[in-house]
């Protein structure tokens, strides 16, 4: 049987709908929607592992318990609802020391603290094997702004980022910043029609939004390439990957896709940090407008786990 | 610095609190109690790993699934509230199969469709390491019962057990049956002062629940015997060690332990299917009245990770 993170998402989604449970309404998005109370409670939960997504003989425990905490949050951004508490479930490598562990619980804390997301229960484990940290974030609802899924992206939509992307392996995945605020303007102002955190890749995040969404997509190389971050450039000139390549393909930038819808002015994504990079399309697919004219498929590649 | 999770749960209490976070309500009980909305919303996390809680080469990937569900519900038992939604966060061994990863999925499904607890979302991630499945759930009060903490135990009350401990590591640890209608049936008929699942052990369960209630214990030996599980007869005639020293000291049972106002009747224990094994005392510490009439110490020993 062939593996793979999305084909597993796909199998199970049946599976768990099976048997008369309540609808699954969370497998698939960003986070989850419950249905209680009153349709704003919302769960998200994300696994890291040592050697997988960060490695602790380079980075601080400090950091990874940052980047923890910080990649939970940023999945509330992308349904740009307001993180209100937390849960910190730990497996310690027994190797680590009880300063270590306080280490990674000051990351997490800071990262809480800057988002007023307090933590307030967890799990703690220990075992030979490198170490685990899974957080849960429970967030609700901006005022009456419903979350923003990934699914309502139109032909005619806009596609903006709220930031550049690409290399972020050189440093910037250990210190995302949740664009938890940017999210909750958006989804106040402008009406998105579908949101989600580039954790992926673009490419394969994009896929995700397009595949939801029932549309396709062209994007705009002359408007792409500004929003090429310079560490993709560096990691470009090391590895000989192209920076473009690095653009669509790194992951864990966790900065916003947005699908805005046509009546959205270049002046009003300004006014929010965001930059058009294309729009959505009725043909389905996913192409790139190179800067001489030429339309070339974007592929659906990007980190997969479980493959 | 010495280590152990008690520990640091103890110095990250004060960690989590500081900078002027919101309270941190959940840490040091079974589930986070969250003040939003109407103080009805808990949450609770656990997290299971290979060669640790479970063994593969022994286990079934289902009932590995069943047992991280089951352990989970376990907590909202001993709250006393309902489960409404669980996420599961996978970190998968890179050697299992699509069918292995689905078994698991169908065991934590069987568990949350029982227990009427829909899976609403996770996060999957493989690895080369042992595998670990971390299941998150959210829950809500029982109409207008409130959720039975740890703390509320005083002097005079009766401590009940839900049904025999010890041994359960012979199998029964893999299939726990969460208590949760019992507990909510405690919580509407007995308005009890004080609740906890024995997940680590009688003696130490009792003890957390002591600590947080401030009042000591003495149980009776007489009253406990009957409550001694084959299980813990059957592992003391292999290991040597008594069935008295299994049932307090073995982790993995699930039955709840319950202080019990004073008035309640043993008539009305009985009708619930609750044992008395002892009281609450004044003079702290926790102590066993031997059949002979001695007492002795009960030790704080149970399961512990971190050490």
């Amino acid at each position: 049987m062939p593996k793979g993170e999305l084909e597993f998402i796909r199998r199970i989604r049946p599976l768990l709908n099976r048997g008369g449970d309540a609808a699954v309404l969370g497998v698939g998005d960003d986070m989850a929607v419950l249905p209680f109370p009153a349709d704003r409670l919302l769960l998200s939960t994300d696994m890291i592992m040592d050697g997988v997504d960060f490695r602790s003989e380079q980075h601080s425990w400090r950091q990874i318990g940052y980047k923890a905490m910080a990649i939970n949050l940023s999945d509330c951004a992308a349904m740009a609802v307001r993180p209100v508490a937390a849960l910190c479930a730990l497996s310690l490598q027994d190797t680590l020391s009880m300063d270590d562990a306080l280490e990674i619980m000051s990351g997490v804390r800071d990262c809480s603290t800057k988002f007023a997301c307090p933590i307030v229960g967890g799990d703690t484990n220990s075992w030979s094997a490198p170490t685990v940290v899974c957080i849960t974030v429970a967030a609700e609802a901006d005022g009456d702004r419903p979350p923003v899924r990934r699914g309502g992206a139109r032909a005619g939509d806009s596609l903006c980022l709220s930031g550049p992307v690409g290399g972020s392996l050189l440093a910037r995945h250990l210190t995302p910043e949740p664009r938890i605020e940017t999210a909750l303007a958006i989804n106040r102002r402008l009406e998105p029609h579908a949101m989600i955190d580039i954790s992926d890749g673009l490419a394969v995040d994009l896929w995700h939004m397009l595949d939801e969404s029932g549309c396709g997509a062209l994007l705009d190389e002359t408007a792409l390439t500004p929003m090429i971050h310079p560490d993709a450039h560096r990691q470009a000139a090391r590895d000989g990957v192209s920076p473009r390549e690095h653009a669509l393909h790194d992951g864990e930038d966790f900065e916003l896709l947005i699908a805005l819808p046509p009546r959205v002015t270049d002046e009003q994504c300004r006014g929010l940090g965001l930059t058009r990079i294309g729009r959505c399309t009725d043909e389905t697919g996913c192409r790139l407008k190179t800067e001489d004219g030429a339309r070339i498929d974007i592929e659906r590649r990007g980190w997969e786990h479980f493959r």
